[in-house]
């Protein structure tokens, strides 16, 4: 047998890397836990589980529809938003076609593309952001998806609504944009704007989201996508019949409304953030306002170095080596008492 | 946009239909419930969900690795194995190339090989049986994957493990076998032998079995393959960073030793076959001595009109219409309630 000329240089990240009783902090986990309403949903379900999902996660669509007042059409659901990406690229890419992201961005998009045998741009963040113009300028016949992050992962920094509009305008139609909006959630600038708003204007752009994040469900598996049902009616044919397990299903469809939890997630994020600018500010540590639940810092040493030295005192963050920024390192905003254990760290670097 | 070449054949059979209420007896699904050592396990994780599951399912593949007495580095875990088909697609074929299997078998294999552009040979089975001489006879060049089920669903029937040998013996180097075994924990005939015995005598090969038949975890969705490191290594390539979520890992690890469960499905569906081919056999209906948990029966009548004539009065069986079988139905051997009823219904089709 041989292996795929396309699949050669397909190897996934396994990320995550930390130790018994280390506190991780590392993934962009929720550090409140699951979402109660999941935990009680998957208690009514265990009893079930030998019975198949519904392949077409019926009552979840059903839960989103309602949620962003668009057709249960628009919608599919998948075994996390990495399974929705591959599925993108299974439905639309043809080998050889290529594929535009950033060089610091979640690493999946780049995956994706390699797994259909498509051929991956990486266009430079600029000033830590995504550099619509330069990617743009990228774009050819041969172009079939372009990937933005929004807020970016790794960076936390955004496109506003009328710079993703912008885009979209001057996009041709022959390119689809994939728009993964793992943190929207937490975004509270003001010029943020969800790409939700923009499903029904553009046929070309489909959004994704998560619960691995807000919801605190990473766990279980799964994300979704929004767009023209023309797009996630395509989609739907490359997934395999049960892609989504059963327990991830019920849990979502109720997490989506404990809207208690999400706001205790939200008040968390946003005083750690104060606290932790603050004190970075103090220290005279470079880091970009974010708009999701992790910060990038601008370390001044090998972000692989600082990731040992940290988890053998306890603590689980992220090098952003993989990211091509070597002397970066992102941290997902904890509790209180975690964020000053790491700014207690962070001093301890310079001592 | 436009969609990829290789796509316009896929769909995958979303397969299951049932009412709220009526017995569902057409997708092999444990009618004892989940294992109950799995829901245990799946309680002690539940606070967890928050986290990301272990993207190499490590404690799984080591209790995989005791239980087959091979080295952990032999396995891969997937979203069901319905994702491992997939992945193995994912890994070996290129585009253009063939991949062999029956016309009456299960519907993945088919959709795996559509998927990543493959071109499907399917063999009529020959008496309910694989044809291997034929599938052999079949084989070209351009070869890549052979799929067996064994035993076949939805027939039930087996291949014997010296005709299983035999055929990997005359096997062409270049193809790889993927020999199902998704219901051979279900098997008694004293001639069956599982591939698992086989898979360090041929680099060729890769068994794959489920936790979502005997174990009672089909909403979990997860399977696995054992095979040379050679093959299993490649394949890890193909796969999402997080692609099986935590329940299922550590429910997995749990019920591949609650052998007080496995010992009552098994006496159930002995039990259930005994109680069923003697009602058959009275009958005069033809059907196939079946080595899993389901028995394949030749009702004589479009097997379409008799699923919404049995889903009518509260059951659903699967029609083979699908399988190219029109006039055959599927039954999952129930309780012994449910078979009787089973057998009820199906004396009312002559009436």
């Amino acid at each position: 047998m041989k292996i795929r000329k396309t699949l050669r240089n397909v190897t996934p990240y396994i990320a995550g890397k930390t130790k018994p009783g280390a506190i991780k902090l590392s993934s962009n986990e929720n550090p409140l836990g699951p979402s109660p309403k999941a935990l009680n949903a998957i208690q009514q379900e265990l009893n079930h589980l030998n019975r198949y999902p519904d392949g077409r996660s019926g009552t979840l669509i059903s839960a989103l529809a309602d949620h962003y007042k668009l057709a249960p059409e628009c919608f599919i659901v998948g075994n996390g938003s990495d399974e929705i990406f591959a599925l993108i690229a299974g439905t639309f890419l043809e080998e050889g076609q290529e594929v535009i992201t950033a060089d610091s961005t979640f690493s999946e998009y780049n995956f994706s593309g390699l797994l259909f045998g498509g051929h991956v741009i990486k266009i430079a963040l600029r000033d830590g952001f995504f550099d619509t113009e330069a990617m743009l300028a990228a774009i050819t016949d041969e172009t079939c998806l372009v990937f933005i992050a929004n807020p970016n992962n790794p960076t936390g920094t955004f496109l506003k609504q009328n710079e993703i509009r912008s885009f979209l305008k001057r996009l041709p139609n022959h390119v689809i944009l994939v728009l993964d909006e793992a943190y929207a959630e937490f975004a509270t600038h003001e010029d943020f704007g969800s790409g939700c708003d923009l499903v029904m204007d553009f046929p070309n752009l489909i959004v994704t989201r998560t619960f691995s994040k807000i919801y605190g469900l990473a766990g279980l598996r799964i994300g979704y996508a929004m767009a023209y049902p023309s797009l996630t009616q395509e989609i739907f044919r490359a997934k395999q019949a049960f892609n989504v397990n059963l327990l991830a299903q019920c849990a979502a469809a109720e997490a989506l409304n404990d809207h208690d939890f999400i706001q205790k997630t939200l008040n968390l994020c946003s005083e750690g953030k104060k606290y932790l600018y603050e004190a970075l500010d103090r220290d005279n540590y470079f880091y970009y306002p974010s708009e999701a639940n992790f910060i990038c810092i601008r370390i001044g040493k090998d972000s692989k170095e600082v990731f040992d030295d940290f988890l053998d005192q306890g603590m689980a963050i992220r090098p952003l080596a993989s990211f091509g920024m070597e002397d970066w390192i992102r941290y997902t905003i904890g509790t209180q008492e975690q964020n000053e254990e790491f700014i207690r760290l962070l001093k301890s670097l310079r001592e």
